[in-house]
């Protein structure tokens, strides 16, 4: 199959080198996010893409047992297996319409940004055609996102609201004033504008997200594993499941053998 | 990494050879179930051996909405995936407590076979050690299983009820003896039986179930995929969930920094 | 979270009905095959179906140790996994460019055949887009693709050969017309005119790869676990990797804590 | 199905709390491997304990492309499918060949150390029965490991070097003196010690390398969707596969019916 490429880890004798450092040079002198931002970035973080690292992460390490995350997680730990399988299949579920939504909202600052086109024309191009636009809108939060208000004033706190910041705001404010009514820029929408603002391509966007949640599912899986019976994950014919199918019916008799 | 070898398909100039067999002479003149005899053993079927396959893979093919697999299968779906990645979810659930029933009682089968041990020793070993003997047992079926009988009629017409059915059942007369109280050879112990009958290992046991329910796991995640809405597979926080853990508490107050 | 709602199974007293059939009844009576086509279509198959079927599932079953499926089911199995976890990371691999063709071939054909448009038509808007057309076009086949030819003299014997594959051999032939240079119908465009014909939706395509394809898939996953040292899929660092990231660098001393 | 019980997250209003700290107050407080303490053992920890979690967990980030965890990731995504769908193979390999020692060592140092049992009698008993020490022994360290060293040398500047890294040491030697050759604690061994000294139940051995070694495949599947061509991974079969299997066999006359 030829060579396999990689320019992110380098053996050299009996030494690792992550993207050109000594690993052993890291452990101890980097914090686990720095680390984090090397091995994505290929550069070492400042002390304020480090500190915003480290907040972003932390903003998505758990949302509790009701996300399919979690419910494959430990559907699938309940099957009877080992913390690296139920793990994985949480992060299965990560797809378009759980942890998606962060990739999309980076795709659209980032490109909004860069067409150099006015906020107006872009929400009113997507609020003609119908299309929702991503990272905005919230099923409670009408007025703000209080994750969002909490990210927004770290990132200012940091030096670290620029111009993808303040696209994702003023596109906040340019759909209330078209459309009449608050979309909030919410915590998926928040976490893009940062991690736009911190130069990652939109590419990586569900990547921080698995990365930040990772912990919470190694939590819930090894919660089943040792609070819970094996097979504790099936529901109850009786009062989970409506059947939606065809009534009992006889196989045609020709087809009967046996 | 040096060669990878493998034993069961060649190429050779532009043909697919599968166990010695040209693909494209299978294709046609065997059954799904006869090509997945030949691969899995290495030789084709008999008639009696292709019919007992058919009947095994077709007594899994599926077992509803309620158990972990399918949980996890359209909870993975749910969250916005593509078909193999629901099915591959599904298929991660059948751990130890989830088919592993079926491997456990075909090498407990094999290997009580092989022992040359009388069933009494055997059984009074398992009972007297307190240890479940695999495949044995049922929620419901307390006098025999349908399924078991089914398999067993099914055996005994293609004359493929040998060594192995014998002792199974054998076992279960021996458990009522010992015990008091019967515990019915149940329908992993059924294919147990006719699969060890059919001479294959025990190790493979869960793949004839992994082959015989992704059918069912592939008509749910399109039935997922097609009929519900995304994300539709969460938990009502209100309804569904108990929180066990601490009341929320402070923050220690020289850990606030921002 | 509500009910669960499914139309493929059902448990009624401690019966099990598979479509509305009791799932005793299948067994012994219908073949593997004819119980995949049952439960994703919801009616039985004919004499002429379930051929078709059995061969549509064994022309997939294998294609041998070298695509990404089984170098990813073998390399998760070499890490000290079971049967189950192997299997399902090769299912794991099958995305849109390792058996997502059939999809698209069965979405191109079937959109095809119902808009009532022209080959002509169909043909030259792909190619003076320079859009690929789904199932045609291999890589050492360049006058037919035997498999193809396998699979279509089969539909014509059981009378199979309806507007679908007809349109599936006008598009070839168009194309060497519009082109001057055949691209041959392949195998994944056989099985997608076949599937069509038979009347299963496109969304399903992937879904008869994964099922034909899992019991080689178990077969290479068993192999790896009986055969192979356990990390024996691990490249080599001198012969298999290409490094092309950056030289070895120092860290700036002021990040040096310890 | 019952109640989904969980005590790791509540969601209170539309506040989350985490082990019962309101989310909105970690970010920002917390570094990600605080909050990973925080989640995983139920209490905040102290500076020290922090320090420690970061060195672990940056210790294991990534280790190159070679490992089956790179393997499988890369080539589950050269088969077209999403981030997620890679860094979710990837995980799947860590079974017991590929981390599991980790959990292995953690099991042997805290039964060890609760046992009160001289490390003589402990050590004497594995040798003699020939079993492996989990967590000893190196292919290229024979002397020491730098790896271990690092950890210990900041287990000791954070006074954190108590009994399970003395047991770990002195088992070590104990090998030495009974075997008359070393055998050095290894990186495994090192982590699995330092984990203990803060308390964590050896169950969760395998989270910590999950969690440390995630941000390491979401770089290189990023890495595989960017800059490979879609099903790069896969063998070549003149270069790298070895057939062992049967040669080409004609299928039976009685068995061709088409």
């Amino acid at each position: 199959m030829g060579m396999w490429r990689t320019a992110i880890t380098q053996h050299l004798g009996h030494e690792t080198y992550i993207r050109g450092y000594r690993l052993l040079d890291l452990v101890g002198n980097l914090s686990f996010a720095q680390a984090v931002y090397l091995i994505l970035k290929g550069e070492l973080p400042t002390e304020r893409e480090s500190r915003m690292m480290e907040a972003m992460l932390v903003s998505v390490i758990d949302h509790g047992i009701a996300p399919p995350s979690a419910i494959a997680a430990r559907a699938v730990a309940s099957g009877g297996n080992s913390l690296n399988v139920g793990v994985a299949a949480g992060i299965l579920a990560f797809g378009s319409a759980h942890g998606g939504a962060l990739e999309d909202a980076m795709k659209f600052m980032q490109e909004g940004v860069a067409s150099g086109k006015g906020v107006e024309d872009i929400v009113s191009e997507y609020l003609s055609a119908r299309k929702p636009i991503p990272g905005y809108g919230h099923r409670y939060y009408k007025d703000f996102d209080p994750r969002t208000k909490r990210l927004m004033d770290i990132a200012k706190a940091l030096e670290f609201y620029g111009k993808h910041c303040e696209f994702a705001q003023a596109v906040e404010e340019e759909i209330a004033k078209q459309k009449g009514k608050k979309l909030v820029l919410n915590v998926d929408g928040a976490i893009a504008a940062v991690a736009s603002e911190m130069g990652f391509d939109w590419r990586l966007g569900k990547g921080f997200f698995i990365i930040g949640r990772v912990p919470g599912l190694v939590a819930h899986v090894y919660e089943e594993l040792t609070t819970e019976k094996p097979f504790s994950k099936r529901l109850d014919e009786e009062k989970d499941v409506e059947y939606t199918g065809l009534p009992p019916r006889e196989l045609p008799p020709d087809i009967k053998k046996i």
